[in-house]
């Protein structure tokens, strides 16, 4: 299970905190670290020395250009926001988070992918509404911005507690949800069809990307929640290409 | 209850730790710091800089010789361990630490304290068997010393769930649904915007309702599992109107 939750870090600035969040997936047994576009050169000293032995995440750490590659074949995108938005969003605790891991990873081709943003500023709206929900940790309100290293400490130590609880005995196990008819639709599949669903909305005079207002994060927000499966975006898909069609 | 917690560092060697330690309580809420026999000069740019802010807690710092005065005034001193000891002692995961919390100190002058030993040796036997109980926290047997302020933000945090947990404020609460912007539809809208959708489906040809298969049920499905809200129904009853005047 631990193997398939990447830890996705966009531009990061420092290296020592890429070395320190290495350090802390290892320890937890986290292994697949994805960093998109760093602002800094991750494969240094400072880093090796943060990391503390856990260099083979460093050197195996896979490079993107945007948030998009990096999670493209995830199941399920989740993003660290100490924020509160304007749009409210699918709220999990690092808690709830992890309670829904096992089940969430019981399919074998699934994917988590857990994104954290840039040391001063977290994520964008843009990279926040990309993800199916986000995750907060309780912190002070006070003082609630956790130290990059610090935060993934925390989430990989609810993901191993979740897959500790989960582990072998599987005598003891409940019934799960396991028996869905079609495994859910991959990152790139939902960008496909939101970029589709945007074009169709501007064809039909619906929606005018020069004054949007919030449609499309609301529309987003709305189908990222239901967390659609490989068929039901292929109907989305025809639906949206059926109508084209017919306004020709 | 969390300012009754302190957290005690002992001979830590590097100042950035210190400083990394403090930002992660202040981050959790908890204040009260000692640090016996440190081995550093902790008051430097170093701890400032990885303080980030939280500063105040290292200038309050309160500095002791050894480990006996640090927790004089306790009533529960818990020491942090990774590893197994000849001696059995009584143990506890982090969860557990954080769930007796709330008793420990429901009176008012029973303080906790959480000691960590030095970034290369852990605790002494000595010191370890000055400990009520020892916590360790579940880690990768293959890789399982955590830093020191990784370490120390994990116990603040389970610290601050209990803390939460015993709170009566609704602020402090788990994510619930009833901060969402708009009401959930009701059953009436939700049947509404069904019959329109499928209305809409046969007049853009993609959906034939005397070879029905599985389309409405399929849609159905996807869209009740996203719980509408209000607004979000009247958005997808608008896009359905706004094709229907297209296709006419």
């Amino acid at each position: 299970m631990l193997e398939r939750i990447r830890i996705v870090l966009i531009q990061t600035s420092h290296p020592g905190n890429i070395g320190a969040v290495a350090r802390a997936m290892k320890n937890m047994g986290l292994e697949d670290l994805a960093l998109v576009a760093p602002r800094c050169e991750f494969r240094c000293a400072d880093a090796i020395s943060r990391a503390s032995g856990a260099d083979t995440l460093l050197a195996g750490a896979k490079l993107f250009e945007n948030l998009e590659d990096a999670v493209a074949n995830c199941s399920l995108v989740v993003g660290a926001s100490a924020r509160s938005r304007t749009l409210p969003w699918p709220m999990q605790s690092p808690r709830q988070f992890g309670a829904a891991l096992p089940e969430e990873l019981a399919m074998p081709d699934n994917r988590v992918a857990l994104v954290f943003g840039r040391e001063d500023s977290g994520l964008t709206n843009a990279e926040l509404q990309r993800c199916h929900a986000h995750v907060q940790i309780p912190a002070n309100p006070d003082f609630s911005s956790l130290n990059l290293a610090a935060a993934v400490q925390v989430l990989a130590y609810e993901c191993r507690l979740a897959w500790l609880e989960n582990e072998p005995t599987p005598i003891n196990k409940e019934p799960q949800d396991d028996d869905w008819d079609h495994p859910p639709a991959s990152h790139a599949d939902l960008e496909r069809f939101f970029a589709h669903l945007e074009r169709t909305l501007i064809v039909v005079g619906f929606h005018d990307p020069t004054t949007p207002r919030q449609l499309m994060a609301r529309l987003r927000r709305l189908y990222l929640r239901a967390r659609p499966d490989q068929l039901e975006i292929n109907i989305l898909r025809g639906i949206l290409g059926a109508i084209e069609k017919k306004t020709r």
